[in-house]
């Protein structure tokens, strides 16, 4: 069989690449919001950007706030999905489906339609299962996922904000609602108030552009150096992840996503989004500011020039 | 800019993998049902199985009933929308959408919350509102349709089946109403019969795995040769109709489309699936029985094998 | 048995009320606005009013332009459904629903979810449906349809607005689309086109306040003298029609309709409603404003200040 | 103005009415299922039938097991809108609606699509609404509730069923769901806790068919005698609240049951169903099997067979 072989990355400038396209965009502050559900996510400073590129080659590019710890919010969710995968192979799809769910990610019609199985991890209700799914298999579950972010972003700084968590909590009854329901669908295991808990914690972990990057190289190399030395996700499990991230990554605008910039991301309403260019790079966007979807939107538009200008969409 | 290589396709014995896949496969027929909505296509041999390869240096691989013409049904919807992105350019989104349904092909639920915007091209009304566009543009648009056809594939013997096309009419109500609906939302230029018409006979155009591998080709060679000659596709646009394909190309299982088999493909109701491997190569496989989505179950499965052998996922 | 007499009615003087309430209606004028999705209706002046009520003991009273014709629109829908249950008896009920939709007179949401039974036979997808059951019991469905509407209102100049016929079907696609959907589930027998000729025709009907309050004294009056003479409708059939009318006739109001009227209604986009109070009287009011439900907006305020001032409710 | 008498019902033997419906069902057990989604309402015996009519010139007739309490469930919601009624006015149509919904009574698609306002009092999330209601203007709401119940049908014995309240609370996922949404749409005021538990409790009140009829009776009296020397309800309060039984208190049957029965019942899963003939009569059926949407089937056929023995229907 053939060998896949690394994309020559050789001749892209990524610096250059980066300072293009962060002065590019600098017309585009103001256009979207900065998430003000909760308190501690409307404090954060609009105007932040933040740029971090991971090669498969080894090496890293960075461009303004790119050290700076974010909420990384529904980012969380590729890392859990892969942990719940891990513990439960492909039964995990029992419990939720991979398809585009072509409604607003916390959305209770589909849920209600389909009986209880959410359209797929990265939507609210899916993501409420599969972090049942780490609890069922690891009391430990909420320390252990931090220990996981910490190894893949290799940064033991690397924590919970407490007081992000706590107002995911005081201002959560739209999950509440949503893993009640689950929970009288027979869909979640752990008890309710349980698995809110560790759900507000992962959505309230802080990296930073740099950190993410890093913890998502391993989707870009074929699975290698995933949990360090470990087992985590092997080759083919990292193809379909993937696949999960473009069909259902960015909320209800996959379609939108993959026309625009064309690889696997996942966003998160912090305003990070994570894409994914498999054997060649990860790359971390970080701006506040979301458009109507809840997609960052200067860096939709950052991850657009970066697949445009190194022509490294996967289509 | 990087520019971007082909894949090196040289260490695969293509002829080898078909024969593989048509092996493994032989155990999966009378798993899905031959679509039984029109007499025409129900008559068709449930046991047809038929694969075409065309590489992006030249070379065509065959299996089996790679030459025999079938009806293309919905993969015809990928060449009308190059058609009217050709005519309208990106205007044509503000007409339809480019996001994944949640929703079967034909339904008019979303068409109704959304105020007759259908959601993407490749469900029935999105796609009569581009058979809609090519009318507008061009009164000759059901010839030149045709032409098309003969000249992506090379084979002047392209033709509609007309006894296919008779049928789907005498049995359309169900798009008549998607036409009628969009009429009185104003998304239809064109008079509802006029479109109906063209959009019947796209559907009953009778090509064979290896006209349409041919066909695709340009698709995956970044538009190159697409359209002998001439400009219909840029590459830039290329990547996005191969976006469009991922993401929506396959009625309501994209999602898991992405996941077993990783591609940008488009299928039809005739048992036809075309995958397009960017860089790379185009494929055709054609098995009549389908699975509960409208998918041919045996299509499926060879591209699943196809892209596990190969390691050519766009993932 | 008990027998149920008639409601007293001696001591109310109708004139007086209804003088009250025209003055009182005055400044209700221009809240709503008058039906413009044709324009033979668009073209009525939004200040008619007219009111006209026939009682069980014979009496008939009128107020304001009660003898000028207008189109009755949905109003005939309670006309038809009489017919079709003397053709069909309670298998008309196998074909469609009698419980409120919950949703707008012309969705195709509800449709398509129960497989093309329409909720009742006051939504649009109903009618048609109770529309092509006439068509199936009598090939001269529409003269029969306009001789019914002269003999029950008595008054043989009663005919179809040729104009607004013809503007319903060249700006009919909605209705189109929902003949087609409900022909594409085998819940229509005739053609298409026939029955939307007949649908059309039937809503273009031209007939008065006072010809409406006439033709449905019978409903208020336990079927007697209903179509002079003949055995049209009984006594338990009466009571079910009404029934009907309250829980169904007012599009997606009837809840407040009940709450603020509290008597069985049938309106129509013309401005016209109909009521009943079993077992003492009809009433038609007609002001061709609408509010955003589509019903008459003067006509409701009539209605209310009618059974409010009379103590007339069946509640 | 006019004044309504009373209807005549000194014609009526309703012993002999009683009696025969009572044989005439005998042939129905075993066409329901008793409620089984909690331990406590499934252990009741199906076979029970009990019938109390109350009428407006004082005298009370009784059938089978008309003094033995039953679990009152949804009837409840009555009796806290109209508690809710005296608190808020009008003004508490501006926190839920009055419409039939259209769709199951624990749904939230509906709740989702209109922004955190239930359709009507009687879905379970507009009687969680109008518990919060209760809670806002009373701290002694669970107290007062049960004493309202005692006043209203003379039984100082009248209780909740703690082991059913239990249970509730237990197997009550869903209706946290629902409480937890509305909170999200800022649509209740009180704590989510505190809102179930009184609603638990509400359901949980046990009744007989004679307290129940004894408690409607000022519901068809004009609103005499209603809280007994209080004024809980007026005349005008009594004919709206019917209009919302009429409309919307049979869960997703009410077009059906006012087709067949024709009065305004209010109905819940315990088995019960309470109806009001306005003028006339109140009427309280109880048979534990219900029909597959949640009313009793017995005492549907009860109440049908009532309306049309005694002619009494509204319409």
């Amino acid at each position: 069989m053939a060998r896949v072989p690394l994309r020559p990355l050789d001749g892209i400038d990524f610096d250059a690449v980066l300072g293009e396209i962060g002065d590019a965009v600098a017309k585009d502050f103001g256009k979207g919001k900065v998430a003000s559900y909760i308190p501690a996510l409307k404090r954060v400073s609009p105007k932040k950007l933040g740029i971090a590129v991971s090669t498969v080659d080894g090496k890293e590019y960075r461009y303004g706030d790119a050290r700076e710890p974010f909420s990384i919010q529904s980012i969380s969710k590729v890392l859990t999905l892969i942990v719940a995968l891990h513990h439960e192979g492909e039964g995990l799809w029992k419990r939720v489906g991979r398809e585009p769910s072509g409604n607003p990610y916390n959305s209770l019609v589909q849920l209600e339609r389909e009986n209880g199985i959410p359209r797929n991890p990265f939507i609210n209700a899916g993501a409420l299962v599969v972090t049942d799914s780490l609890l069922t298999h690891d009391k430990d579950a909420k320390e252990n996922f931090l220990n996981l972010a910490r190894t893949l972003s290799g940064n033991k700084k690397v924590k919970f904000d407490r007081e992000v968590a706590r107002s995911e909590r005081d201002h959560g009854h739209r999950n509440a609602a949503i893993a009640h329901f689950l929970k009288s669908h027979g869909n979640l295991n752990c008890d309710v108030e349980e698995v809110l808990d560790l759900y507000f914690h992962q959505c309230a972990l802080a990296m930073s552009c740099l950190d993410l990057s890093r913890a998502f190289l391993p989707l870009a190399n074929q699975g290698n150096d995933m949990h360090a030395g470990g087992n985590l996700i092997d080759k083919r499990r990292v193809k379909r992840v993937n696949a999960v991230m473009l069909t259902c990554g960015v909320y209800d605008g996959v379609g939108n996503f993959a026309y625009r910039v064309g690889i696997p991301c996942k966003s998160g309403v912090g305003g990070g989004i994570v894409g994914v260019i498999p054997r060649a790079l990860s790359i971390c966007v970080w701006s506040p500011e979301l458009d109507a979807i809840g997609n960052s939107y200067v860096g939709t538009r950052v991850l657009e020039l970066f697949t445009s200008k190194t022509h490294l969409s996967v289509f």
